[in-house]
C-alpha cells in the first residue's frame, strides 16, 4: 500500500476543499454575515494547514494499484466530509457535529436528505455552502484533482473509474486527464447555462446559483422552508428540464460538443432513460388525477417533476407523494432504485446496470430454448465483456448486502417499516426524501446517531458505489504483504 | 416441441392425482362426511378420464430437451391445481374458484396462504385433501411420476432439474429414477415416523396426520381456527425439530442412510442454515423479552419455533409477530427471503444459493486487492462451476424483477406497502403468512381477484424456482422453428 502517495492525494483534496469554500465566504460577505464567514474562513485555513503539510513533499513513487484507488477515493470523501462540516458546526447553527457530518455528505453525495426542520435559518452563506457542495460532488473532486494535479503514469484511470458513477468508463479521450477536463467543462458551462436561465425566469440571483448546483449536482437541498413552492409553475419546468438533462450521461454531450449528432441520438441508455421518465410521468399523472379534481395539466406539470426529480436522485419536491395511491408509490419507489444513466451526476443503481442485468436474463433464457446458440450481450451496440457483467452483478449483491445490514441496525429506532425501508432507499441511491416519517415535508432528525451514522456511510457508499468504501472496511486490504 | 409428450406426462400426473385423492376420500368417509367423499370422488373420476385420454397412446419420440423439461414441469403444477381446486369449489365450501385454486395451489406449491376465515368449516374431508397437499408438493409430483413412470433417455435429468428446490441438482445415484426413489424413500418414513410421534406425544390421529404432511412439506396449512395454540409446549418444540429437519438438504439423511456419517456431518449448507437458526433465534427472544414479562424460557421457546417455521418457509404461528419489535421483524424478514436448504422441501431462495452470492462477492473483492490471483468458488469443497455461478445470479436477477412486477400490480388494492410486499414475499417464498394485514392471525381473503390470480402465479414460481414458470410464458419457447 502506497501511503505516502494516498497522504499526497488527500492533501491536495483539503487544499482544493479550501479553496472552494471561498466562494461560499464571499457570498456570506455579500449578506454581511459576518458569523457565517469567520466559520467558514476557519474552517478554510484547517483545511489549508493540514493540506499544505500533507503536500510537503511529493512522493517518490507515484504509481498505484487498483487497490490504492480505491481507498484513495473512500478517503478522500470521508475527509472532506469531515472538514466540511466544520462551518456548520463552530457556526452553532448545527449543535452536533454527527448531524454536521450527515448534513455535508448529504451535500457531497448530492444526497439531500437534510436533519434541519427550518433550512434558512442557516443564513445564506452555510446554504450556499451546503448547495455548492451539491455542484463539488456531482462530478467529483477527484476528477477535479486529476485534471489540475497530473500525477503521471497511467494508473489515473484506477481514481476515475472508482468515482465515476455506472458499470464502465468508457475512455472519451485517450489520456484521463483530458476525459477529465472534458466532462468538467461540459459540466461547468451547462451550469452557468441554467444559472442564467434560472435568473432570467425570475427567480432571485441567490435562488438561481444555488438551485442550478443542486440540479447539475442532482442533490436535493432547498434553499427555502417552503422548498418549491415559491417557484412558479413555469420555474418549476424548467428545472425539471434541468435535473432530467443532468441526468443524461455525460457521453451524449461530448459527443454533441464533436458534432457527433448520430451518435448522441442513438444513445441506448438515454433512450431507455428517457422512456421511462415518459411512461412514468404519464401513469402517475392519470392515476392522481383524480385527488386533484381531474386537472391533467397540474397533474401532469406535478408528475413530471416529481419522476424527473426521482429518477434523476435529485430529490426536490413539490407535491408530497406520500399521499398519493400505493400503485404510484410503487413507480416512485422503482425510479428511486433505477436512477439515471451511468457516467451522469445522478445516483440510483443506473440504467446501464439494469440494461446489462436485463439483458443477461434474456441471454440466460435464450440459451435455454436453443442451446447451441452463443450470444453476448451487447450495450450501446458494443459487445459487454464477461468481467463487467461479472462485476454488475456483484454491485447488486453487494447491493442487497448493505441494504439489508443499514435496515436491520436503523430498525432499533422508533420508526416503522416503510420510513426505515425508504430512509435506506433515500439515502444509498442518493435521493434524499423518502416515504412516511422521511417524506419530503419532514426530515431525518428524528433518527438516533447510530443511524444517522449507518445512513452517512450508505450515502458515501451510494455515491461511491460501493466498491470504493468495501475496499476501505476490508482488514485486507491493508495488509503489508502484497 | 414435443407437445405429444408433453400431453402424455402430464396425463400421468392427473392419473395420479386421482389416485392420490383415494386417501383424503378415505378420511371423508371414517368422518362420515359424505358431501366431501362425493366432491372429491368427482374430482377423482375427471381427472382420471382426462389423464386416460392423454396417455391412450404412447408418444414414438420419448425424447425430449430442456425446454420441454420447464415446459412439462410447469404444465404439470398447473394442471395439477386446476383439478386439485375442484372438490372444494363442487363442495360450496370455497364459493369462487379462483379462491378454491389459490388455496390448492397455496397447498402444492407449500406455501399456507389461505382465503378462508375459518378452516375447521371446511370439514375433516377436504381439510386431509388441504393439508395431504403440502405432503404431495413437497417432494414435487414429477419425481414421484419419474419413479414409477420410466421414459426412457438420459432426458429425465431435464425434469427433475425443473422441479428440484436449489441451484443444482448433485447426482445422488447415477440413474435419476433410482435417485427419485432414494428421495421419496427417506421422505416417506421420515414422514410416517413423525405421524407416530406427533399422535404418541398427544395430538389426534387426524391432526397427527395433517400436521406431519405441513411439516414435511414445509407448508403451513393449519386444521383448527386456533391456528398451533392448542397443542401443547411439547408438542409445538416437537414440530419445531421436525420443521428444522425438512429444511436440510435431503442428501445429508441419504449420507446417513449409507453410513457416511462424516461427510454428512460436513454438509456447509446445513452447518450454515443451523447456524442461522441458533443467531436469530437468540436474538428475538432476548429482543421481545420484555414483551412478555422477561420469561426467557417462553421467549425462546416461541422464537424459536417462529424461526424454524420461516426459515423453512412453512409457516406455522404460535405467537403474532407482527406485534414484536422493528429489529426482530427485520430478522423475520431476512428469514423468509433465505429460506432452507436446497434439496429441501423447503422454499425461498436457499441457503447454498446466498453461499454462492456472498463467496462470489468475496472472491471479487479479492482479485481487486490481489489482481493476480486466481480463485475458484467452492461450496461443500467442491468447485463451483461457472455457469451454476451464472445461473444462481440469473435467479437473483428475475426473483428481484418478478418481485417488483407482481408488487406493482397488486398496489392497485386497498392495502398499505408492508401488507403489499410481505404478501409477495410470503407467496413467492411459499412461507404463507405476512406481515401487516396479511400476517399469522390474517389472511389473503380481502384481495382482488388479480392480485390473487398474481399472488398464486408467484406460489407456482417460488416453488419451481422460476424458470418453468418463465419458459411456459416466453413466445419463444412455443416457436415451431427450432
Amino acid at each position: 500500500m502506497n501511503i505516502n502517495m494516498i497522504i499526497y492525494v488527500l492533501g491536495w483534496v483539503l487544499k482544493l476543499e479550501a479553496g472552494l469554500m471561498l466562494l461560499p465566504m464571499l457570498c456570506a460577505l455579500a449578506y454581511k454575515e459576518i458569523w457565517a464567514f469567520n466559520s467558514l474562513a476557519i474552517s478554510a485555513i484547517i483545511a489549508l494547514i493540514i493540506g499544505m503539510i500533507a503536500t510537503i513533499k511529493k512522493p517518490r513513487k507515484t504509481a498505484y494499484y487498483v487497490r490504492e484507488g480505491f481507498v484513495i477515493c473512500a478517503l478522500s470523501w470521508v475527509v472532506m466530509s469531515l472538514i466540511g462540516a466544520i462551518p456548520f458546526y463552530i457556526s452553532g447553527t448545527i449543535p452536533s457535529y454527527i448531524d454536521a457530518v450527515f448534513e455535508i455528505v448529504s451535500g457531497f453525495t448530492t444526497t439531500g436528505a437534510s436533519i434541519l426542520n427550518e433550512v434558512e435559518h442557516l443564513g445564506k452563506g452555510l446554504l450556499f455552502w451546503r448547495s455548492f457542495s451539491h455542484w463539488v460532488g456531482g462530478m467529483g473532486v477527484l476528477v477535479l484533482v486529476l485534471t489540475i494535479l497530473p500525477l503521471g503514469g497511467g494508473y489515473n484511470m484506477m481514481i476515475m473509474k472508482a468515482e465515476s458513477p455506472g458499470p464502465d468508463v468508457s475512455k472519451m479521450v485517450p489520456r484521463v486527464a483530458d476525459t477529465a477536463k472534458a466532462l468538467y467543462k461540459i459540466y461547468f458551462f451547462m451550469t452557468v447555462g441554467w444559472i442564467i436561465i434560472f435568473f432570467i425566469s425570475g427567480m432571485d440571483i441567490f435562488d438561481a446559483l444555488c438551485i442550478a448546483f443542486g440540479a447539475a449536482g442532482t442533490g436535493g437541498f432547498a434553499v427555502r422552508n417552503s422548498g418549491m413552492e415559491d417557484y412558479g409553475m413555469f420555474c418549476q419546468f424548467l428545472i425539471t428540464i434541468a435535473m432530467i438533462m443532468y441526468g443524461i450521461n455525460f457521453n451524449v454531450y461530448y459527443m454533441i460538443q464533436k458534432r457527433k449528432f448520430k451518435d448522441a441520438l442513438g444513445c441506448e441508455e438515454a433512450r431507455v432513460y428517457l422512456g421511462i421518465i415518459t411512461v412514468s410521468t404519464l401513469f402517475i399523472a392519470f392515476n392522481i388525477l383524480k385527488m386533484y379534481g381531474g386537472n391533467l395539466i397540474y397533474t401532469l406539470h406535478h408528475s413530471f417533476f416529481t419522476v424527473a426529480s426521482l429518477i434523476t436522485t435529485t430529490g426536490f419536491s413539490t407535491l408530497d407523494f406520500n399521499t398519493w395511491p400505493q400503485s404510484s408509490q410503487m413507480v416512485i419507489l422503482f425510479l428511486m432504485f433505477s436512477g439515471a444513466c451511468a457516467g451522469s451526476t445522478g445516483g440510483g443503481i443506473k440504467v446501464s446496470r439494469l440494461l446489462i442485468l436485463i439483458k443477461e436474463v434474456g441471454k440466460e433464457l435464450l440459451v435455454l430454448v436453443h442451446p447451441e446458440a452463443i450470444r453476448h450481450i451487447r450495450l450501446e451496440g458494443k459487445k459487454i465483456e464477461h468481467n463487467v457483467v461479472r462485476s454488475v452483478n456483484c454491485y447488486l449483491i453487494m447491493y442487497i448486502i448493505i441494504f439489508m445490514i443499514s435496515l436491520f441496525i436503523i430498525s432499533f429506532d422508533k420508526f416503522d417499516f416503510v420510513t426505515n425501508f425508504s430512509a435506506v432507499s433515500a439515502t444509498f441511491n442518493n435521493i434524499g426524501p423518502g416515504l412516511g416519517a422521511v417524506g419530503p415535508i419532514s426530515n431525518y432528525s428524528e433518527y438516533s446517531y447510530i443511524s444517522k451514522i449507518v445512513l452517512t456511510i450508505d450515502m458515501l457508499a451510494g455515491r461511491l458505489e460501493i466498491l470504493p468504501m468495501m475496499m476501505l472496511l476490508l482488514p485486507r486490504t491493508w495488509r503489508r504483504t502484497y
